[in-house]
């Protein structure tokens, strides 16, 4: 049963699109799948699973990735109605040969496999997949000692993840790290000033297009003085200094010019015994009103903004109405399915200037997820501009076009200044 | 004005499903209505009446039972424009030979007063509205200390409903109510356990097939250990016991394999001088997280939780994703209007296991209710699979009327084993 | 492309229903515009305008009027995806003769400059605005020592707005013009009572409909004794007055039968550098419940409630399902564009009598608002109407206009007695 005509047409128009995908975990030094067991072990597919009843037993390290495989696909009867789903249906059929229409069932496990090995093998596969993805760059997520060499920074965009050193500088191993990158032993605010500046020169010489973090619930950013930064170095094992290292990494943000990516929202390891990148949870009593001095702080650095809780949406669409430096990216993780997409995107087109939308990202670990991803957001995104803008007669479908591509392209590119 | 086609197909065949309701307050005994006034006695009338400007006066027990149902028709065309109001249009056509089309006028209660007494008399109007509603079984609420006697366990399916022993046990009566059922005088935490236990046992005997609480939205279970509950007892009046309370039970459900439902965020008596059952409220600011050290710790135990707020419903589907003992259970109370039961069925259905998903219960305390309230449920269930599942081109118009029926009816027969 | 006929129908049909706007900031001394500085100089495009990029150089108070117009224009290509630029869009072609399906483009600025000039300057222009509008009457914001002369309070109806009073009694200038107003130089909670006594009656003689006040999300109304106020005003400078300042408006609200507008949720001066009025914004973590004691307190006070996010709309929705006298009221501020109102408006129809829901209020600086704003909400209300009462056969097109009419103009009579 086909959607109807205007529709069709949009999201035909927007899949022209090149895409630069502004967030994701993708290794540049191994961008694409081998197997489909790194298909199907993204955490998305083993979380369904195991809800669904799968035990963990096959999610060893050292079990067999075939056997793997076919339990993961042997469980899809119970959660082929989500849109994960749907993202796999879509690689099957896109990258596999799979056949429209028809049904997956346990006993495709085996023949996709072989079908994944032989395709996923062949010496272009990352230049195909670009290609079918029409994928023109793609943001990383680096750790913040990671020596950026041996990719194309122009395909591959580094961005500077701070997770570690707001979260973790009270582990010696971090310490270790971040001396090892930037040749200065931390002991107080002055150092650690240091030591940052080192590694904003690294990372922006390599090509750094970002910096980003995500953040707890209850996180509360603030400027802490020197006093209070060799206090708990000295005598408090580098504890509690969270706010105080988040508020530095943002004065380099604004002194490297690069845009800071707030993640806002995820609470880790709620469920212990989950699987791998599967524990972490939220709490919807959060408030952007937290970052209210942040916001003001900081006018010269762009804040591109991802909430995990749709209900937050509000509080987002709004911060980016008055705040000129707040803009909404994409629609993170436990907010990226349809019907908290369709909702989000349509609060966001109707309040917020259309320069400062950020559309979408594909937050993948591998390649082969950009393209089905992005065509569940085109679709949602078609939909919507049918129904807001070229339907009450506001756009003609021209202008809607270019709507949908100011979310879906210009504004990464004006944004990061890719 | 007729639906579309599609979504006409689709209500008619998931209303030939046979309905198993997982949750409501029917009494066993007194199942169905005896005269109109149980039907418009009923708290989503009384509280609509009384707040369009009803005063109480005809509420009172001595009070004429036809006057009052005059009364609260009177007032009906100030709220006709609720999902409450056409509930008791679909009651007085389905059962009352009400004429499709009419308007519902005051001068009509008389009439359907004495209908429904000539009715409702009849001596086989029970078998009558199971088979009108298609309902094969009907769980209920019991008060930890019912006989469950009299009934036919197979149709009617007792449900151990914990909030007298977790809220209550500060009463001398519930601790009175309590010794009587179990022959066992709570005095610290191990008589506790072992008259827990002989409730558990009672209930387990008589066909009970889970366990139920409603609980306030600051509610955070606990595990307490034996000196605290001594101390508690002896010293305190047994008061603040509920979270610990709440974690014995817990163990129950587990050593007994009984499904755990969690009804959260009411708040009781906001409005005092309200309408018997028309005193509750609720607070948005709830977080399932609450719940983090529980749904860890008795991984066995189903959990079927309902949410009061339509706000909560992404951390409810959020859990269920990662949590394998969580499930989502129905639409409850304040959530249980269209709007809320679209928003909420869909972004369950987008990513949520299908087999962990209970589709709907009808809370009803007559039985005249399960069908309108199916009704309204069939229809946006109709809606929600048709414009995100057939017209995509997801399901077939069977797959679709299949994965319907597992919300209808599977889930239910599964988690429950029923 | 024209929206379907029903729709079409419905919105016409309401199109022609005489409006009582009961919420506006419209000064009657100045009702109109003067130039289209006083059209664009309206914080909302100011503030989306400022938030897409553009300096505030030009928002001085001594800055060219026409240079500030051209500027905010120019600046329209960043945010005319915004419902806001739609109202402008109509503003220009319902008073100022800009060409429909035109494109409008920075050079139109001068000669839409122009024809505001001449067509603003015609001596009967407020009577064509209230004419090209429908508005019959319009609700004013006024502060407690506004000496309410000159004006027609049959048009422009007052309504005492009492923030200052609640929130700024520790200022010694609010405290001054409280005492010019009333005669009564307040030290304690006995004088102060007196002053408010004759606050209410220089309002109600002159033809005051309603109280109103905006509030923070934290706030607490609560009763204070007389000693409480004596301490706060004789040794604290009268600080933390305002919850039993609040409670002691109410009471007078009660005495002298006014509705309480209620406007919760907005943080003042969030962002210190924004353009006029556009600092505010809010933290979702609010709850109703904060008004428990207030709504049992006062069951002879009507309280008609706007809330700010649209997450909070549920526990409005329930709140006035139970409470007597607490009624939504209109789509305020943040949550005033198509997606909110859509959402919040189906939820309250379907769950509130539909005698209490008032449906809309402008909010307007100036009346050319009135119009383009009520515009957009009765597309909605028409969509709305169709989807949920006409569409499924539950109400006729005449009914479903007649429910219209009740939120657009019915309930405002009714409970503001005008
Ligand atoms: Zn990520
Ligand atoms: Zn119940
Ligand atoms: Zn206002």
């Amino acid at each position: 049963m086909p959607a109807d005509q205007l529709v069709q047409n949009l999201e035909s128009a927007l899949s022209m699109v090149p895409l630069i995908d502004a967030h994701s975990h993708i290794d540049p030094l191994s961008p694409v799948s081998k197997s489909l067991d790194d298909i199907l072990g993204y955490h998305y597919y083993t979380e369904l699973a195991h809800s669904a009843g799968m035990p963990q037993t096959l999610l060893a390290k050292d079990a067999d990735p075939r056997d793997r495989v076919r339990e993961i696909v042997r469980f899809m009867d119970r959660y082929d109605n989500t849109a994960q789903y749907g993202w796999f249906l879509d690689i099957a059929r896109a990258f596999l040969g799979f056949e429209d229409g028809r049904k997956l069932v346990p006993a495709d496990a085996d023949r996709l496999f072989d079908v994944a090995a032989k395709t996923f093998a062949q010496p272009d596969w990352e230049a195909q997949v670009f290609a079918k993805s029409r994928l023109e760059k793609v943001f990383l997520t680096n750790e913040f000692d990671d020596p950026l060499k041996g990719f194309d920074t122009a395909k591959y965009v580094p961005c500077l993840r701070t997770d570690a050193l707001v979260f973790h500088l009270d582990r010696p191993d971090t310490r270790r790290r971040l001396e090892a990158i930037s040749g200065v032993h931390v002991r107080d605010g002055a150092t650690l000033r240091m030591a940052l500046a080192r590694v904003f020169v690294h990372f922006t010489r390599n090509g750094a297009k970002a910096c980003a973090i995500s953040l707890p619930p209850n996180f509360h950013p603030a400027k802490f003085d020197d006093e209070h930064f060799y206090e708990q170095m000295q005598f408090h094992g580098f504890q509690d200094l969270a706010p105080g290292v988040f508020w530095l990494i943002a004065e380099y943000c604004r002194d490297f010019k690069l845009p800071f990516d707030l993640m806002i929202g995820v609470n880790r390891r709620v469920y212990d015994k989950g699987v791998y990148q599967g524990q972490d949870l939220f709490d919807q009593r959060t408030s952007l009103v937290q970052y209210k001095d942040l916001f003001n702080a900081f006018p010269d650095v762009t804040f591109p903004v991802s909430v995990l809780t749709s209900a937050q949406n509000q509080e987002l669409v709004a911060h980016s109405w008055i705040f000129p430096n707040v803009l909404p990216n994409g629609h993170w993780w436990y907010s990226n399915t349809p019907p908290y997409i369709r909702k989000d995107l349509t609060e966001r087109l109707t309040a917020v200037p259309k320069t400062k939308l950020i559309g979408y990202y594909s937050d993948a670990y591998k390649l082969e997820f950009v393209k089905p991803k992005y065509g569940m957001y085109r679709r949602i995104l078609a939909h919507v501009l049918a129904d807001e803008y070229v339907r009450p007669g506001a756009l003609s479908e021209t202008d809607a076009v270019a709507l949908g591509t100011r979310l879906l392209r210009d504004n990464v590119k004006e944004v990061f200044k890719v």
